[in-house]
């Protein structure tokens, strides 16, 4: 149960809803997750999140699904159940392949390893690091 | 500096050895980042870890910079300065424009952001991400 | 389900039902979450811990409520959800106005969002602040 | 050493040059911390994230103050070395004393104890602070 | 609900049953846990990581109730519910006492607790310690 | 630099100055380490965090040396640089042998690495290991 009380489109302000009618078009689908829900208490919040959330993960230099699976690493590091969950389904919706997904879950297997092992080791920084 | 000792190829036996010229070979570099040196003092751990690296980290269904990526998000997510510079340089030297830099920056700090307010708000997981 | 028993007021020892009447007391409550009957395992740790608490969060230089807020940023970036609810809850009773809620909610957001973007580039402390 | 170039305000562009002004105006001091001039690589980021922290940090319903400390909070709990000594510094500014620094100090402190107690007792929530 | 399919015995291809029976005979158990019937959606990392896991595990210069504390240890920081109930149930069978797991809990407050007073001081290591 | 002053034994107050006299007495060396020197700028908690440090560290149903080693797994987990520093020089102090080390960083290494997998995969946790 959230700490805060999910707005239901239903039951938004005009404020809001035309930001979840912003998020409807975007997306091309009714469903509306819990995490807008739950933002839209504070509506000018919901609209920051939700146009930085818009530019940010569109094409780019990247593409769409490699962003997907760079947010779902840091939320994995960040222990984020609700965005492992949220950006998991968004990757599939984006094209997420079964082989995709074995290797993304092997390479943060393994950056989760090495980071422990550096970390207990101390590991210095080379200076051909720092030189970049 | 580290809590262990830095094994350096002139000084490191032939079993060591053989696994940094594998390194060297695979990388076609001289150069030796210090976290395989600092492994090295258990080299069937070395063994172990390099193996992993070299069969997780080649492209498949995911390409070897996209695996870089998530490896750096990873890293960053748990505050990993030494596992950030070295997966950033290997970023770089396996393509990374300034333009993906850019964009991998964008995401990164956007992930957490919104890692930080679905925790505060402690967001229930959407019934349709259960079903996926 | 907790990897403990939860000791009830009725089933405790008067060794812990001494800690337990003051915690009611303290807080003019019957409630007792379930964090004091899960440590009530440890009668010791019990009453260190909530000598703790009650020493700490009551006010000082900061007050009561700023306090909770402080706990609660820790247990978002930490992730634990138990505290995080019952921080809530705590900070609630102690007056959190919605208007404070949603500042709460844009603090933490934001501070996770640099501390993502500080991480990646790895900035270098000025040399003005260590001089602090 | 940061893994971008550090953008000095001589050699910024007109574009990073009106945001390090508004930087210096709104503190009303010259000084403009890495943080601001590794985020130049990236013009808009900049913009986009300097605009977030005026915003957010000034005061509102939580003063200026409590706002650092819940930024200092959260930056401790992800380990963001530089977050720490610069949101330490502005506490500073903004008349963190030294008796309100200790009891900071006492709080997350606390806050971090009980997190580990409670996530290795996976003490489960209690109903009444989910019907909040 | 699990991101990915768990693979019952029943349903189980060959390859991954005779890991699975490699678990059962190796823990003396016909119960095989979530994790194991999830890691099964990619053979070779089965493989890959029960023998890691069963070669790490047993004992050597650390008993294997010492090891499973640390892996206990490492899954609270890091917010790891299934990791802290799969490991406190394997400490339990293989010997974990009452007042063990007491001081075990004392410990992990404990650590979490300097863990925040250190970053929030951001305390210089000291010299001596640099030369071990 | 810390963000705190160090206080040394020569310029310490009495009631800081007894403290340290414990310290030394109890460790059976002259060398006070710089978490000390950092604390005493609040002499009460000075006395608290040396008081449970003492209590919980020394030998029980765990001995001094493995409550070291779940120390070590808790500050590599959350980053602690300091920690990780300090809690291998005091288990080396304490007897870690060479051979320990190394299975100490291959079981954290590993319990990073599954972690990893784990909140990956959001495995559910068995019905069985709740029943405990």
């Amino acid at each position: 149960m959230a700490t805060v009380k999910l707005i239901k489109y239903e039951e938004s302000s005009s404020e809001v809803r035309a930001i979840y009618d912003d998020i409807r078009k975007t997306r091309g689908a009714e469903f509306i997750n819990n995490f807008w829900l739950a933002l839209a208490n504070n509506p000018e919040q919901l609209d920051r999140t939700w146009n930085q959330v818009k530019t940010i993960m569109k094409g780019g230099a990247l593409d769409p699904l490699t962003k997907e699976l760079i947010y779902i690493a840091v939320s994995v590091a960040n222990s984020c159940e609700y965005c492992i969950h949220s950006h998991t389904a968004s990757a599939k919706k984006k094209g997420l392949t079964d082989e995709q997904y074995k290797e993304l879950l092997e390479v943060i297997g393994l950056a989760h390893h090495t980071n422990g092992l550096v970390s207990t080791m101390q590991v210095d920084v080379d200076e051909s690091f720092k030189q970049q």
